[in-house]
């Protein structure tokens, strides 16, 4: 089964299931969002979106109408097409132990996701992850799911494999390889046997064959659509694994294996 | 003509050869390298190339012998399969105006080649490049690649932004789309009408959508290989342009023009 393990939701949803389609994707776990680029038409549209994502990338914004409509459109996807799509659950950052494990009994449990993320903090910001650690253990173990590229550095992500040696059990997803620290990325994530790799948006394809030679098992095929084009990112990993075992694991196997598929 | 407008040289010279067949490429611009990871098969070969470049990257090496060496097999390259590559030729930065001129006399004019680069500074260092800036008027207008992604930020490219108004005559490759900041890239360059994109490297085809949208003539297809995958890039372009006219231009006939191909 090929599973394209990270995504946003894309509308119309026709047009994700047709890329979906177009790459030979069975199942993609969407994740939910609150802004639209594939919808944008001109420059200005573009920047428009594109200046949102970097405020929400940086960790800046914490909106909670624009959460409630992305989970609604999230949702809204999974129900049309449930055969196709997955989800993972947004939490609300900052909140406290029992506030978070609230949130989760009711908008992740309570939805049917299958993990938690994705995480966007800004820099010396990993810690107040925490709690979701703790929800993730109180819930069977839900993999997080956490953006370490730009603006995260190399100390964001060395302080989140240190969360994940503490809380052993919980998958942790390092999403986006790293970014630009993916070397480092991949050599300390290679010892933390509950650490995976999302491979979207590898920007050298070096990065992107060293993480499926060191960790085959758990690296994770993903596009980030609408950031990423599902089919590239497919022959991407197809032309740049070494063996058809790998390429299975990557494509679809190793996120199955996690959400227990 | 299809051309990849920047990769390194690969050995042996046939894989790169393949690659450029599979792909349809017609000509490379060839940049010399003095590290090559596409010989690397274990992890260590590979962190072993990986660290020498982002110590380059960094602008932290003037490795002279490393550099003839490199010019030696670019120049063998080209030997070898004469219609199939063309080169730019390195400058070493931090010569005053006078040796550099010298140097693009007898190492780039001499050896044939069409443009100077690829510069690869430390932040803060953009300004060291007016002798060669000036040394490209003194030589018909050479166009000058620079590396502009990491560890590069938005001053160096505004600096640079500067350099390129200043010498409006010169064409300016900033080389990787700005990497990070891609968004501001484009918007700065769009206003420069000597200022050209170079899309290799892109981490979202968001980008790469954008600068063809907004600079169809003076954007330009290349691979970065051993760095990135011709055939994928090649794709990447053909999917995300809009119309015929531009994925024409960006695949080849905008580099032809530079260099009078």
């Amino acid at each position: 089964m090929i599973i394209d393990s990270h995504s946003h939701v894309m509308l119309p949803v026709e047009k994700q299931i047709e890329l979906m389609n177009e790459a030979g994707i069975d199942k993609t776990i969407l994740f939910y969002t609150s802004i639209h680029p594939e919808r944008a038409t001109d420059f200005q549209s573009y920047e428009k979106e594109m200046r949102k994502l970097f405020k929400i990338l940086g960790g800046h914004v914490n909106d909670a109408k624009g959460r409630e409509k992305g989970i609604e459109e999230q949702l809204q996807s999974i129900r049309l097409y449930p055969d196709r799509f997955l989800g993972f659950g947004s939490v609300p950052n900052g909140l406290n132990d029992e506030k978070t494990a609230e949130w989760v009994e009711k908008q992740v449990i309570g939805n049917g996701f299958k993990g938690l993320g994705e995480f966007t903090l800004a820099p010396g910001q990993i810690n107040t992850l925490e709690p979701v650690f703790k929800s993730s253990c109180e819930f069977g173990y839900l993999p997080i799911w956490v953006h370490t590229l730009h603006p995260l550095g190399l100390s964001d992500i060395k302080e989140l494999a240190e969360l994940a040696k503490k809380y052993a059990k919980v998958p942790v997803i390092f999403g986006h390889l790293g970014g630009l620290n993916w070397l480092d990325t991949i050599k300390i994530t290679k010892e933390i046997s509950n650490a995976y790799l999302d491979v979207s948006a590898f920007y050298t394809t070096v990065a992107l064959s060293l993480a499926m030679l060191e960790l085959p098992e758990r690296t994770l095929f993903s596009s980030d659509s609408p950031y990423g084009d599902p089919l590239l990112v497919r022959m991407a990993v197809e032309r740049h694994s070494n063996d058809p075992y790998t390429r299975k694991c990557v494509l679809g196997d190793n996120i199955a294996k996690l959400l227990n598929l």
